[in-house]
């Protein structure tokens, strides 16, 4: 962690900028995080028009004023981190550019401002604050259950697709000249998607009676294919926590299915935990 | 349970206002339990104006009858609880609290009587009068299970506050200029939420052919996402009862949660099966 | 089985309209299913006013004719049944009845033959045709699943409904006087449960900021809490499979977790099903 | 694989044009795959007024020209596989000749060439570019628990279709005569499904005070048994998946479903593990 090519000021301002471990770094992270909540609120307010009515001078202050502050951050990380480039090119590093490069932007191209939104993904720091070790592994937990299940997201979303296509089509068979909502293969394929994920905003809606009957169809399918995408994951996650990665093999027969912190072995009874912390 | 600050009656009295073992005791809860739901159907029922009509005053009347009954009930709790300080700060003991203020307060604030729906809370007793140990053995199994995933289901509630907030903002990006139900960031995160979590009002609805084209991969992203929360809490339930009801007790170390089959306990090595055999 | 109380052909008669295992008995139980279904779609489309338009005689006879062949089934079932009391208070014999009484009660009470659909419920009968035995155990294993989740159910439903009488509360407070369409607070529990069950109809929605901040997070809290009852049937229902309850008990270990189909246990190698099948 | 019935020419095509392994192969496949997602987005872009316009000519030739090209490949198929019946009476081989029939039928038919639209059924051809084994296995899961769920699946959907029409009835004979949007039971039904499968169009819903009432009991119904698919599917798919992957073979009869941490073949009660470890 310690490097040569900084200097003590850097490596003390590193702390408090890129650790939550000390007082000051915990302050620090702290006053940021309200700072982002803050910047998305301002630019989502301003796209209210009655409330940014005569204020529009106002919000431009502010806007710029989160956007030095900013800067300055994203400079200041760049001076205390020592591999630079490595920083540079990470996803926070990359999220915290992207976060005041609207702004700037919209110098040139008005409007781009809306964009400072992006910001919103530097919320993911909360995680820091908060007992970071936990978060990670459950957040990893999370990610290993949802990657291992890839294939199976993979058939299942082609599968879909090929199905809210079908479905589509024929409900423009069936409904395209009896109402108007659905007078192309574009919006009946939108209304399948709308029916079958089960959101079912009523903007487009089946008239005649064959069309509400292959609506009940599609409506049934959705419900009984909504089981598909649980199963995969749950049944996954289920796997994973059970057979956690980490978990110690039985020095005396090689057991692996231990329950998560036990010392002995639940088969032959040997010791567990000591042989797997001196490998830990 | 037995105090000598308490006099006979009082523990007489305890028995029937506290405990549901007694005759007393049963027929004392349902008629409260008959009274609160009463109670909360006449402040239901006083809401609708074609109702309240001309008989404002016989609600008033009524209102203010139940409230004089919970209130001696409150002070009956009172007194012949032991530990008077413990109950009143206790979750039942300031829902009892909480359910009779709001009538005294409305002699002030008008329309406060409202809150008295609160009053709702105090059905959880219903518990009581049913078998007790069993619901609240399985509600502690629920409760364990849910506090088990708070880690996981902080992670993925910030992801999804991150998420819709960048897709209102790309929502409101494509179709603010084009849809006048869209015309604010705030109003397009709401449509986000109610989106993906496939409520699907439909008072806000895209209506550009890019606009559609987005919502149906935030739909698609919804559908698979709901699969996420179904998974954590499933895969926590399953390894919650696998490791529960009749599980042996080591008579080494008193732990209870032993994999199904364990012959030897995971915490200090003593022989599992055999002791918990014999006792079974 | 066989019963001294009945003659050879009622017995004859018996194997054709109570069982589905020979080819007379199967065909019977076809053509009857076929009148149920039939029957069903006359009532449906009776109530369709541009359908009926000048053929309610046509119907009216239709229904009759059905109604007749219905009861004489369900006399020659009391006919042939040994144990008629028994046949009669049954679920079967109750809905058999049930099927063709409130066509006689049409005749007093005109409208009331709408409720001949209760004819559906005959439908049931199907798993007779197919492979019986299968479904039954399926449909015992689901309803074990669910009736061991019975306490989890309870405790689940008790907390949604105080949770929507306390947030349609709220939302009445928030909304009751700017939106007409929740202007009482059973319409605010309706919302909320419209909302919370994700099924968002949006024939109430709320209008103000606030009121759609609200509805935001009961949409979140909607959909975290959709995992729980999902949680709770699935983890049962892999408990059932997992242990499934005609197990057999090993003779040289005891233990009882085997795979379906085993023949020998996977602790001790002892022969499993021999005992079992004895047992059996 | 090889065979005699075909000249070196066309094994040479054979293995371009039916398998993904040689560059060429995989070149032809990403090709074909474009050329089909292409014919769809034609065909569905026809369909829509505003774009259709004065181009209807250009789609009509490149439609035509989709078409020659697709029975051109369909030629060479039939040309170059050794068994021509087999090939041209499976899955793969129907859905070939599907996309193209269409386009002849609507020589003689005007209208049917939207029926081209069922050429999305060749995107299933996918999964042969992208890592062929991997997803054909996942999928075979998929369907392997869907499979044995079918008993379960379809006492479940009996009863949904029982209960549909049994609310449904309820619902017309509560709101029939006050909501003109509900005054035919094959309405009502389809209110029930939409309600019952939490799409909630909004299109049909209920007025009164009783139905709204009915409607909030169908909906937490709904709720709780969108639990049942969900945990069928799961336990399906955790157990098929518990038993699988990198489990024993057993030496003593290759019988390969062991319960994790096994120690003998359930089947013929060889030891299992040690033969395990000792090859892994």
């Amino acid at each position: 962690m310690m490097d040569e090519r900084t200097s003590p000021i850097q490596r003390k301002l590193r702390q408090i900028v890129c650790t939550s471990e000390t007082r000051a770094g915990r302050m620090f992270d702290l006053v940021l995080l309200g700072l982002i909540l803050f910047s998305v609120v301002i630019v989502m307010l301003e796209s209210v028009a009655s409330i940014r009515g005569d204020h529009s001078d106002a919000f431009l202050i502010v806007e710029w004023a989160l956007t030095i502050i900013f800067t300055l951050e994203y400079l200041l990380r760049l001076w205390v981190e020592p591999r630079r480039w490595r920083f540079a090119t990470s996803f926070f590093g990359v999220i915290d550019l992207l976060s005041i490069l609207p702004a700037y932007l919209s110098l040139f191209l008005p409007g781009s401002h809306i964009l400072l939104n992006i910001r919103i993904l530097r919320l993911i720091r909360i995680f820091r604050i908060l007992k970071l070790g936990r978060y990670i592994k459950e957040g990893r937990t999370l990610a290993m259950a949802l990657q291992r299940s890839r294939y199976k997201i993979t058939v299942f979303l082609v599968a879909i697709i090929v199905l809210v296509v079908l479905l589509g089509t024929l409900m423009y068979l069936v409904e395209g000249n009896a109402n108007e909502d659905l007078d192309s293969i574009p919006r009946a394929v939108y209304w399948a998607i709308i029916t079958m994920t089960t959101v079912g905003y009523g903007d487009i809606a089946p008239v005649t009676a064959l069309g509400q009957f292959l609506a009940s169809l599609v409506m049934i399918l959705g419900y009984s294919i909504l089981a598909v995408p649980t199963g995969i994951v749950t049944a996954e996650m289920t796997k994973t926590q059970g057979v956690a990665p980490d978990n110690p093999v039985c020095p005396g027969c090689a057991a692996t299915t231990h329950l998560p912190g036990a010392r002995f072995c639940h088969q032959c009874g040997s010791p567990l935990k000591d042989t797997g912390e001196e490998k830990g």
